[in-house]
């Protein structure tokens, strides 16, 4: 417990899903806290690196009952000003979608001291899996991280994304994934290559690859669904999985990657 | 060192340059490495993480003279093949610039088996200096990543990003700045939030804040070049430096960064 009353809180950014992909300061921190508070897409054994903490679930995953985010800032600037020590963790990297900024904004209001530890996010993950980088300068100027998941329930302009060339790293597109493959088709030729990967980053990781025409079909027919990495781009195109077979529409498990990176002579 | 011809090539992430933002699994891949080959951006105190192995330096920072990229591949294949655990670092993450592509194809058409390893890209430790989310859902749907250094010299369609509405997160443009924000300022209010972040992540950390108009400026004025990230975007305006003064062109370093997210009252 911190002394007197220096209570603070630090976002901690939880990675994609496996523990070894945390920071080594996401884990010290960890060991000194107090309170933990967890959403509920970060791996649950994140907890035995805080044993002495007192751990708070606060999930709130899109669809689903979930403990308002009001209540969460509340009880973060309650424990802080008790001059505890709070961590806060999200999956991925926290400043990445996940709604840091506005707990950010809440605590600033109040007083609390708040310092944030960087991550891994997904999408990055998923490009390891894949044995890809995002940004192939052959193929790209840079990548695109964006939500499908919009507040009021539009849509983002998916053909300016698409007319601007880069890499698409799309985030919480599982549920519209057809719809979405189908806008960007009218912008990008359906020979486009594209890959969907749940799970990125964790041991229960499972991936599709394909073209931009066929991918949400596959990842359907494969069982994929939320949380997955969209990932759309002829970058994507120089993962092994295409150079073995352009037609094959496998699905990898995460143990086959090594394997997948193997020259096939 | 490994037995028999089984070698292997890790591209490990070394992320901005604190030693605390490598990723757990770096360490371990780092302490079991034979041979290291290390860029020039990465902090060198990360060789003390590999106390058995030789180290190699192969920087090739822009502009400079460096080691050809045809010979650290070869360099790479020829290690592995003695069954040695060759280690290449590469700042950041691997998969974000940097040319990873080309190394992951020449080592799979070597028949090398290859692993990868993510880590913490500069712009994430840039907003975590700032106190602020790339993607604050109140101001944009996503964050674009884009290198201002292309291989034929030409330039990335700025107004065509610009025009998306996202965060703008700009690598190696601090060469061409004032170009790039007069070129931006045509799709975009000169007002736009913007900041520059050099040695992110790193204890050298220093940055501005400001406006699209003013911003290019303000970094020459502070003395702020290679390496910096330039972030460009209603959710930068988020950070803790604009609340106090938004009219206030600062230099922060590092230092600073927890008592300007102390709530001025």
């Amino acid at each position: 417990m911190m002394t007197g009353n220096e209570g603070k809180v630090t976002l901690v950014s939880a990675g994609p899903g496996d523990l070894d992909l945390l920071t080594l300061k996401a884990a010290k921190v960890l060991a000194s806290a107090d309170v933990v508070l967890l959403d509920d897409l970060v791996n649950p054994e994140i907890v035995t690196l805080a044993p002495q903490a007192r751990v708070i679930r606060v999930g709130k995953r899109g669809g689903c009952r979930s403990t308002p985010q009001a209540f969460i800032e509340r009880l973060m600037q309650r424990y802080a000003r008790r001059g505890l020590h709070v961590v806060r963790v999200k999956g991925g990297d926290a400043l990445l979608f996940g709604r840091a900024g506005e707990e950010l904004a809440a605590l600033r209001r109040a007083g609390v001291t708040v310092e944030i530890v960087n991550g891994v996010s997904s999408a990055f993950a998923a490009a390891a899996g894949l044995g890809v980088s995002l940004t192939h300068r052959d193929h790209c100027q840079g990548v695109i991280f964006v939500t499908a998941h919009l507040r009021d329930h539009s849509e983002p302009d998916w053909q300016a994304l698409a007319a601007t060339g880069m890499t698409l790293a799309i985030y919480m597109g599982m549920s519209r994934i057809e719809s979405l493959c189908a806008t960007l088709v009218d912008a990008l030729p359906t020979a486009t290559p594209a890959a969907v990967v749940q799970w990125a980053g964790s041991a229960n990781e499972r991936r599709v690859t394909g073209t931009l025409g066929a991918i949400a079909a596959h990842a359907r027919a494969a069982g994929l669904g939320s949380p997955a990495i969209i990932l759309v781009g002829n970058a994507i195109g120089e993962a092994a999985s295409f150079a073995i077979s352009p037609a094959s529409f496998g699905v990898h498990s995460r143990e086959a990657s090594i394997e997948d990176l193997r020259r096939r002579a």
